[in-house]
Order: structure tokens, then C-alpha cells, then sequence
């Protein structure tokens, strides 16, 4: 069974830490659900930008998001920093989908004499790649391909059956 | 097999319309995957307060969400008018579990010379009911339950066996 | 003396109403300030879109905001639906300044038993048109000027002199 | 003339560094304009939680914004990292006026090329404290007012008038 509670730093070959804002929290004190999207969008477009040469505007092929999902284990909250790390789940011609597991920074663990590091939420989404213009999916290119391949080598695999 | 792609109006009992916002879009020029969540928080707590007595500053019970996913079929873009359409696929004694379809308005889709009136985006996500206080899972109270039950039961059931 | 605080929904010439989402809420139950620019955003480019013929995606022309401001004067909270209320209080050759009143619309100032229909914020930003390659700044052309001039020429002047 | 544009590093006593997010970004590639704000509030209000020992869902004042402001000079952009400078320009009995000054931070300026280290944007905005159950305007305790005080002797005055 894929039992995302247990993910591990480790399970991750790439991080991005990130901090959360005021307007992340909502009425219950906590970061909103729908802030953890905001966040996986960062990591994965960052990872995009800075490892495989996208460029959002101007790149002939850009990625859509076909579907995402997440699980929420343990709330999030201003002023918390989080690590972000990324994995890829499954790697197709012309799409791919990422795995995010969402940790509280040490900093922010230790000051509130938390003493696990267990992962607060996993979810992550599947992007397809499409010509820009035309919106027709489109196998990636090859910088893109081996550099997303390169971060699926990196995932443990089957990743959670180690556990 | 549940194809949300083919997921009606009529499939919803209760609708919210709400406009997209300039900064919905992002630089692809459609509303951002995690815009919808914000969308589906919007209807799900609209239905919460007015149809079942929450008052989120001042209820004993609030619902924290444990997962949530979403499929995009088509995408919308601001100016876009939506209409949200909510419906209960799952309903427990201390959760529930919510669906939204998402559609653009008559005008938008008309405006557009689009003849076809299909689902966008389907998504949700499942609540679990706990006291504010404690942060523990409790059984929702009568006039919660029941208001979601009419929901459950106004649901097509099963909903997309029908097509 | 500029009293904003006064403002009626007569000195603004063109409205959108437009839903709070639950997440513009913050740990205070009232929408977070910041949540008001995004609604200035919407207004005044559905505005820009629907009657001035704008594009944003492939328009040669588009207006950079070089500053904002707004004054809140009394809190409004998801889910209040909000009556927007637009007017130009400044037109140049390639820059304009917009002013957006906040109203309750009248269902959500009703359902609360408040009497009066004050304004609860106002604010607004100048748009200074550049060219969208160069990004350098441009006259406006003659439909979207002529449009902010009948906007302008529709806003009482001095408007808050009347009072 | 107090000329923002002319902003130094020097100028902020107390620095975030933040990272924007992919939905920062609008249609026009940039960080939206209303962003600006939600970093105005991440970094006052985390200066308020971790130097002035104030919590948000429990302390008995809070910080109401009455008005708030930001001149654009030019454009940050997703995956932009910024340097957020805090200083205090008034400081009341019961009211507090904060500006915020927004660098790219070193290895964002760096990668692109560019020479100097202009502030991209200068903003801020006004917090009346308020008790958090009336809502009524209330003296700030004596903790939260030193740690401003500290801040507003630590700004540059007048901070302009040196250049």
C-alpha cells in the first residue's frame, strides 16, 4: 500500500525551501489547503526554469496540469518555513507527473519543541506537455525529457515498499 | 468506470456562480489549477453557512480537509463567469466527502461561440469534522448532518451510471 | 478636503458585483486587505476587456500599474458578495488613474440588519500603457482612450465637492 | 521631495528574504501588483510574531490595516527571489506606519545580468491596534511598542533627506 504518511526527506531528490505568508493562514489559524497547489507549482516551475531550460514566455511547449491531488497529515502555519521536495512519480513521452512532500523547516519544528519531522501533506499533479500555440500535446524535448528522467532516477523506487 | 468528464449540470443540486479574478490567470492565460480549490472552498463553506448554520468564528465543530483532487478537462480563463455546481458523494458520520463541477456561465461560453456546455474541471475534497478547540474528530450535529444528507440525496446516485 | 469615507454609489459610474472566496479571509474572519487589490485588478480589466476591446494576450498595448492605494473604512467578510463600483479620477495621454469603491451588496448588508450602505473601502491605481515588447511607454490608442473618457467624463467632478 | 525611487538596503533595519511563486506571476509575466501586499503582510506580521511576542489567534490586540500604499519602479518576476526591508516611518500611541522596500536578492539581480541593486518596489501600509473582541481602538502593550520603537529608531531620519 502507498502510504504517503510515512514519505521521508529522503524520499525527495530535489528541495526548494519556501516560506509561507500571513495570507496563507485562514480562519482557522492554519495554511489553507488550497495554498499546498500554489506551493507545488512553485517547486515544479522552479525546477523547470532552473534545471531544464524552460522559459514560460517564450518556450514552445509548455506543460498543462491534467489532474492533482493531495493528502493533508498535520497542519501548516504562518509564519512556518517549509521544505519543499520533489519526485517524479511516473515519466511518459510527453507527460509527467510529480510527487511533493511538504516538511517544516528545522527551525520551525525544534521552536515548537515538535521533536519528528514527519511530512505534513503529499500531493502533487500530472503536467502534459503541448506546443503553445496550438495547445496539441507534444513529446518533450530533449533537455526537458532527460532532465525530469534524471530526477526519476533519483526517486527511490518503489519508493514507500523500502519502509 | 466514473468518467467525470461527462458530468452534467443535472448532476448538481446546489450551484454557485462566481466570477474569475484578474490574477486567476497566470502566464498561460487560463485560471491556475490551484485557483479551483479556491473555488471549491468558496462553495463548499457558502453551502456550510447559509444552508447549515456554521459560523466558522464561533462553531464548536469545523471541517478540516484531509484530501482533495482535481481533474481539468478544458480550461477557463478571467473574464470567464463559472458556475459551481456542489454535490455529496460520500457522506460518514464525522465526514464527508464533497464533488464540484465546474462550468463556464451561458454568457461566457456563448460569448466565445462555443456550442457545447461540457465540464471544465472536476474536483473536491473530504472533510473531517473535529471540535476547534481540540482539533479531534467528532460526529457533525443534527442540523449539519441532515442539511448534508439532503445534498447526498439529491445526488444522482450513482450518479454517472445514468449516461 | 477629500473625504473617501463619503463616498455613494453614485460617484462611481460602472459596477461589477463579485463573490469573496472563503481563503480571502484571514486568521481575523475579514478579508485581508491585500484581497482588495485583486478585486481593483478584476474590475478595471473587465472593464479594459469587455468595453475597451483590450486583449491582454495579444494586445500591442498594456497598462503597467506604477502605484496604489486604498483606505478601508469598515471590514467586509466571505461571504459577503461585494458591488465594485469603478470611476476614473485622472486621464492623461498614455497613463490613467482609476478609483474603486467596495460596497456590501445589498443582500449581505441586509442580512446582518445593517441600516446604512456606507462604502467600506476605497482605493484604486494608475495605469501607465507601454508597449507590450518593449515595454516602453506608449499613447493609448483611440477605442481605449475614448472608452476611459466616457468613464471619466461619467465621473461626478468634483465628486466629493456635492456633499 | 521624498523620492522612494532612491531607496537603499540601508534604509530597512529589519530584512526577509522570500521566495515568489509561480501564480505571483500574471498574463504579463510579472508579479502581479496585489502580491506586493501579501509580502507587506509576511514580513510586518512575522517581525509582530517573532519580535514582539504577539499570536495572532490569541492575543488580545490586533493590528487592523486603515490604509496601505506601494509605487512600483520596476518589475519583479517568478522565480525571483526578494530581499524584504521593514522600517517604521510613525510610530502613535495606538497606530504604527510600516514601509517596506523590495530588493531582488543578490543571486536573482546577478543571474540576469543586471549591474545595480535598485529597489523594485516601495510600499506599506498603516496598522491600528484594536482590541480583538470589540474591535476598538486600543494603546499597543508595552512589549509590541519598545520592539516597533526599536525599529523606528533604527530607520534612517529623515532616511531620504541623506542623499
Amino acid at each position: 500500500m502507498d502510504d504517503k504518511k510515512r514519505r521521508l526527506r529522503t524520499d525527495y531528490p530535489f528541495f526548494l525551501t519556501s516560506r509561507t505568508r500571513w495570507s496563507d493562514n485562514d480562519q482557522y489559524g492554519h495554511v489553507n489547503n488550497a495554498i499546498h497547489y500554489h506551493l507545488f507549482d512553485a517547486i515544479v516551475n522552479t525546477y523547470l526554469i532552473e534545471q531544464c531550460g524552460m522559459d514560460p514566455m517564450k518556450s514552445e511547449h509548455i506543460g498543462l496540469v491534467v489532474s492533482s491531488f493531495c493528502e493533508f497529515f498535520s497542519p501548516v502555519a504562518f509564519p512556518d518555513v517549509l521544505d519543499l521536495g520533489l519526485r517524479v512519480t511516473r515519466l511518459g513521452t510527453s507527460s509527467v507527473t510529480y510527487e511533493v512532500g511538504v516538511f517544516k523547516s528545522k527551525a520551525s519544528f525544534q521552536e515548537r519543541n515538535e521533536v519528528s519531522d514527519m511530512v505534513c501533506a503529499v500531493g502533487g499533479y500530472t503536467h502534459v506537455f503541448v506546443e503553445s500555440a496550438s495547445r496539441r500535446s507534444t513529446p518533450m524535448n530533449g533537455v526537458l525529457r532527460s532532465n525530469l528522467m534524471k530526477l526519476a532516477e533519483q526517486t527511490p523506487a518503489p519508493a514507500i515498499s523500502k519502509l
